[in-house]
């Protein structure tokens, strides 16, 4: 087995707004807060890429995704002014919604087919343990995890592709990366790995604007998981 | 789910002396070398030890497992006088031996149990390309890889525990390492886990004279993976 597949998570695998929208809403509903559960997940999902960028870009010292959600939640929680309403535990609670996302339809099926393929990890910006926590409640099956953690940098850096690789022990024109997100496809390919692209047109509700069709000449195009073990299934 | 369960796997999870034997057995019939396989597979694997030792505590630098594995071979077919019969392709192939390893018989139903008890991953000197290998071959499903590569050094170094736990995000007292090897424990306990014991008396064959008891005050003595998980499962 001289493959590998690794996996962007949040959106490609697993329904995030969904996921911390139900939690954040049970929350809310508890406090009386009337906000709409999923424009305070975007808000709160809106923080996640500057946070990165941050250590990306800017300097700071590489923090777990944990960390990130964390001080986001509390921005945001400022942001809509209901900054005195949870405690500790109960924030504790809310950024574990991101523990606690459901698979999309296709991928168990699609994993389970790919798994006969190549080897299978999530390369995600999420820490290891974050991974850990989700991969049993959403059930997808590792055979390890690498990503940004392993890395100490967030993708798109090129380190976090590269690092996943080496630590799979295998060369990048033998891995590929299966992403919605276009963006995260220009940084693997340029890193030398081969590229899948599944188009998540739900991942940001009603008013998503992008990464609905693949926008270069990714490896493979696929409609989901299923589809795209179909394909690799017959090139063998 | 709060804890995590760390194993060493040559010797504690696999059969590496059977399985490397019945690798090298047919090599050597192929070949019609008369060396009888097992007393081979002792002798390559003596040098499994002090060649972790060089990088340890002699400043080489860490290089992968599979690498001193290779190494390791060149040397012990030297020893035997058989230098000149395998190719490079077919050292390669007795190498990958070390992937082809032999699950003990109460592996998989005591992983399944413990897996229900906590995240699971080896802790072993292997690579974590060995681990993946070795972990399909060997039915064995992990949560994730940690252990030597991603600590760059090799057990017992204190490293490779520390590195282990906070990959997996787990304080080392809620983390088991559990191990047939005395040693391994003596390494962890004072890196700060919990301890687990599992005899396996028929690891280096009727030549073993050492780790049929534990030479401690385990957290856990157990006589295998099952008897562990019932413990386990018992003490909640």
């Amino acid at each position: 087995m001289n493959r590998a597949f690794i996996f962007d998570v949040f959106g490609t695998l697993v329904d995030w707004r969904e996921g911390v929208a139900t939690i954040v809403g049970s929350a809310f509903a508890e406090h009386g807060v009337t906000i709409d559960a999923y424009t305070f997940s975007d808000a709160w999902r809106a923080r996640y890429d500057p946070a990165m960028e941050r250590i990306r870009a800017q300097g700071r010292a590489y923090v777990a995704l944990d960390v990130l959600h964390r001080e986001n939640l509390d921005a945001t929680l400022a942001e809509f002014g209901i900054e005195n309403i949870f405690g500790q535990d109960e924030r504790e609670a809310l950024n574990q919604s991101w523990e606690k996302l459901p698979a999309w339809t296709d991928v168990h099926e699609g994993l389970d087919r790919l798994r006969l393929l190549g080897f299978v990890a999530p390369c995600s910006n999420a820490s290891v343990t974050l991974s850990l926590r989700l991969a049993r409640f959403a059930k997808l099956n590792w055979d390890s995890i690498v990503g940004a953690e392993i890395a100490q940098n967030y993708k798109p850096a090129h380190e976090v592709y590269i690092s996943s690789c080496k630590t799979l022990g295998f060369e990048p024109k033998n891995v590929v990366m299966v992403a919605a997100h276009n963006d995260d496809l220009i940084a693997a390919r340029s890193a030398g790995l081969q590229t899948a692209f599944i188009a998540r047109p739900r991942e940001y509700g009603a008013a998503q604007t992008v990464d609905f069709t693949p926008t270069s000449n990714w490896t493979y195009v696929a409609k989901d998981l299923i589809h795209l073990a179909e394909q690799i299934e017959i090139l063998g």
